[in-house]
């Protein structure tokens, strides 16, 4: 059976997990979770069943099934070992784990859609700060990752040497995101520099918001439907 | 040089780490970074200058500088194998880096202190309504993983067969905040008797609030001081 993805075009956790796949050439199909509509069909008990946290993605083959982003990214280097997403150098190896957790725990659940929705219904917080604390977990999130980005010799063409790996495929959804809310994102040139270049290759682009099969809109970079 | 960890003892994050240490046996230091003195610690520039996330855990020696309390983990795995904190086959390798992801990914960062904070004094919510914030996700999340873990056949005395591992590691911080927050933690069966197991082990006991150099009040489970 040829891996499935349970997938939603705009979720960055999928989106990493596209973008892994396809820098892999691991063939999968995409099953898309509409994050809103039906109240969420990530919530449905039949996708409850599958994957109990409710997100997504979800991998699944006939051997296993996988959530959580990043231990899916490490089940696929291990299966697949090349071409690497992770250095070979335990250093550099934890190095770059590191900043991919940076932008996988610090900056992504925090903006998370079902957290945005917390803040509007129960706390009922208008949409301009609801944009505001959007952008401010980005804004923090980026500084540091430009921080350390642009002061480490490690970072080639890619944000680890000359070759994509797992901290583009965590930074390039998260830059996404930032387009899409009007981030200014001139204080980071580092990452726009590294994002520019993801963007010219077919595994970025091909797992971006507008290839998708559920991609709704015509504009990559609308604002996020909260 | 003996590693250095630069840690707060109500830090989730930096419990995780010293539970590591502490079942691999490595000794350490402890850095205490006060979370909420001089406006906090994290924040200060010589801290920053260490780890510009400005966040804690931070793991130091001659060699490295690491922070990310999994990438700090995968890292001591790595050095030093046994006693084994991951499972040897892949899947199961899989299966337990999703389950530690679910607790620092999807629970822990949306009740961080920064969050908890923003809450308070820019959306300006109430204390009863932070509460139950902090409530929220930890169900969300114990919910969601009393689910996996009750059903899994993998789990024997621990999280993962029946020896201590990297669930277990993550778990154990995050039973504590929920202790703390008074959360109803009767349907979480599973997660509890886990949780009595590991804390008979000293590794995990040294590693508790009250056996740090920098806790704070004698009551391991007082309310957390947002």
């Amino acid at each position: 059976m040829i891996p499935k993805l349970y997938s939603f075009w705009r979720s960055s956790a999928a989106f990493r997990v596209r973008i892994a796949l396809n820098l892999k050439g691991i063939d999968y199909e995409i099953i898309p979770v509409h994050l809103g509509k039906n109240g969420g069909e990530q919530l449905s008990e039949s996708y409850s069943n599958k994957n109990a946290n409710r997100l997504v993605p979800l991998y699944e083959t006939d051997e296993i099934k996988i959530h959580q982003s990043l231990a899916i990214i490490e089940y696929l280097e291990e299966l697949q070992p090349h071409p690497a997403l992770l250095p070979k150098i335990a250093i550099d190896r934890s190095w770059v784990r590191s900043i991919a957790m940076d932008i996988s725990s610090d900056i992504h659940p925090i903006n998370n859609l079902r957290v945005l929705r917390y803040l509007i219904r129960k706390l009922g917080i208008s949409s301009e700060a609801k944009d505001e604390w959007y952008a401010h977990w980005i804004q923090v999130g980026l500084a540091s990752l430009e921080k350390q980005l642009s002061a480490d010799s490690r970072v080639g063409k890619f944000a680890y040497g000359n070759q994509p790996g797992l901290i583009d495929v965590c930074l390039i959804p998260q830059i996404f995101n930032a387009l899409s809310a009007k981030v200014d994102l001139s204080p980071y040139p580092t990452l726009m520099r590294i994002f520019h270049e993801c963007m010219q290759l077919p595994a970025f682009i091909n797992a971006s918001w507008e290839k998708q099969i559920d991609a709704e809109g015509l504009n990559p970079v609308t604002p996020p439907q909260k």
